[in-house]
């Protein structure tokens, strides 16, 4: 069997935990399509915190209080770029983080793909998943804002999300082409996952990369989504402000609504929402309800176990 | 006054204390013109090791039992480098002295000149001293060896200059022109001191840069130098091996040879020597003994003084 999700970063990488459990019980495959709006450059560094957030958390080298970034993680390198006056002083640019960074920017500027430098890094954190970003090509989700357009990590680690927000705008998608392996995965796929990601800013990304929105909907593969809203409010994030901004109800109705029946040219062959909202409805989507909190490994791997229920999978 | 000093990295920044010492106490202005030829790109940096070791010295920040580097250094990203099998293991990439390195690439990388990414550099190290590269060009110094070509850090750092030599290259000078300031700065010195550094790869390598070594002898400025060399071994580092791989004796004499005097088409105006080397004759040259030992400050000062006493400034 081979699983394909669609992941974002810190949930993303939770919900990756229950599928690799899931997946290593009954000898199934599995690739991680994962966003890349959320890059950027920094110090000439090329960083992808998405893709670094699921390699550490499934490589067991991210903090475990944060959720992002490296455990034992020291700051040395960011105080003394702030000594020169070299900001931003809002990103957490950890030292052990930054060699992930040296290493990639030095694979990307020998004029590797991101996908290639993905495996290289990949062969230290052996996440016994196979991590693919979304494209090869640069693409950063950056923010109308009333002052202007600004990147998307300045809007929301900056900003905390709370800026108010015209709308969301993945540069250079228009010239992107999936990366290198994901038409082959979703080809391949027994099932497509949609992680209980960010709508807006995680898992919209990957699917506005030209070719690969068609790739999962005309691929053969059934495709369920996990609802990211409980009880009218994220898991994890800030994803009611970006519901917000794009004019979704933050319900797990409205995340269903927004990714729409495969039937009706949407996305969905089912959906899966917690108890919590039990009676939600999704046009044309068969709705399961099961606990959707990630407490641990088991708790998730029992969502993938439902949702490749859903799936007939 | 205007003091001009041609320096490397560690024995030259010990020298520009001295320097800086005497100047202060005179009102004198000093300008070192800093050997590139040590530098190096690792991980896509861009590494100046003798500006560095100046910079760090005179702006109270260099650890003072390794004598270059950082203070406090730490060595975490080195580490999280080698793991990921990035090295190289015999090159010491500290914290701290990182960030360096990454503002000078993003400065170097966004197109200023290194003359001026130093400038910015010393805004916040306050050396007292202008520092000036030899070149705004790349120029590296590489060793031939038996079995090739390597660069001088590897053959210096990871060889312990200790490989058979046939000779050093100096990679891109012939397309190199000084620094910006650097020939200004000659053509208004009262005095030109070349520091007791490495003749071989600290002193040359600035003189070999097209226009600098004519501004030199060219200039209104007496020539001073001092002796890196007491009772036949270099006052620190490796100048014995890099003397015998040019053939040259690893003596006070050997190295006033290897300049030359002025009047015959050489370097010098004045030859500073220890009294371990009383008698030391140089053809054309006036020998002048003094204790060269930096044991601290007010003796280098007082080298400084005897140097310019040398030099009728």
């Amino acid at each position: 069997m081979h699983l394909v999700v669609l992941a974002g970063g810190i949930g993303g990488a939770r919900f990756l935990l229950g599928v690799r459990s899931y997946a290593r019980e009954r000898g199934a495959e599995v690739t991680a399509i994962v966003n890349v709006g959320d890059d950027l450059s920094l110090h000439g560094l090329r960083i992808c915190p998405d893709l670094d957030s699921v390699m550490y958390t499934l490589g067991d080298g991210t903090d475990p209080d944060r959720g992002w970034g490296r455990r034992d993680e020291t700051w040395t390198v960011k105080a003394e770029l702030a000594a020169y006056g070299a900001g931003p002083e809002w990103f957490g640019l950890g030292d052990r983080d930054l060699a992930t960074h040296l290493v990639r920017s030095t694979m990307l500027g020998a004029g590797h793909r991101l996908s290639a430098v993905t495996e290289a890094l990949c062969a230290r954190w052996q996440p016994g998943v196979r991590l693919l970003p979304a494209t090869d090509d640069p693409v950063e989700t950056h923010v109308v804002v009333e002052e202007g357009t600004i990147h998307f990590q300045q809007w929301w680690l900056r900003h905390r999300a709370a800026l108010p927000t015209q709308r969301f705008v993945f540069v250079g998608v228009e010239q992107a082409k999936p990366a290198a392996g994901v038409l082959d995965a979703l080809a391949a796929a027994d099932a497509v996952l949609i992680a209980p990601s960010n709508p807006v800013v995680s898992i919209a990304p990957i699917l506005a990369v030209p070719g690969l929105r068609d790739a999962v909907t005309g691929g053969p593969a059934p495709v369920v989504g996990l609802s990211p809203i409980i009880g009218g409010a994220p898991v994890r994030g800030m994803a009611d402000r970006c519901l917000a901004a794009v004019g979704v109800p933050c319900t797990a109705a409205g995340v269903g609504d927004l990714y729409g029946a495969r039937s009706r040219g949407g996305l969905l062959d089912g959906w899966l929402v917690d108890p919590a909202d039990s009676g939600t409805a999704v046009a044309g989507v068969p709705v399961r309800e099961t606990p959707l909190w990630m407490t641990d490994e088991r708790a998730t791997a029992e969502m993938v176990r439902v949702a490749l229920e859903v799936a007939g999978a």
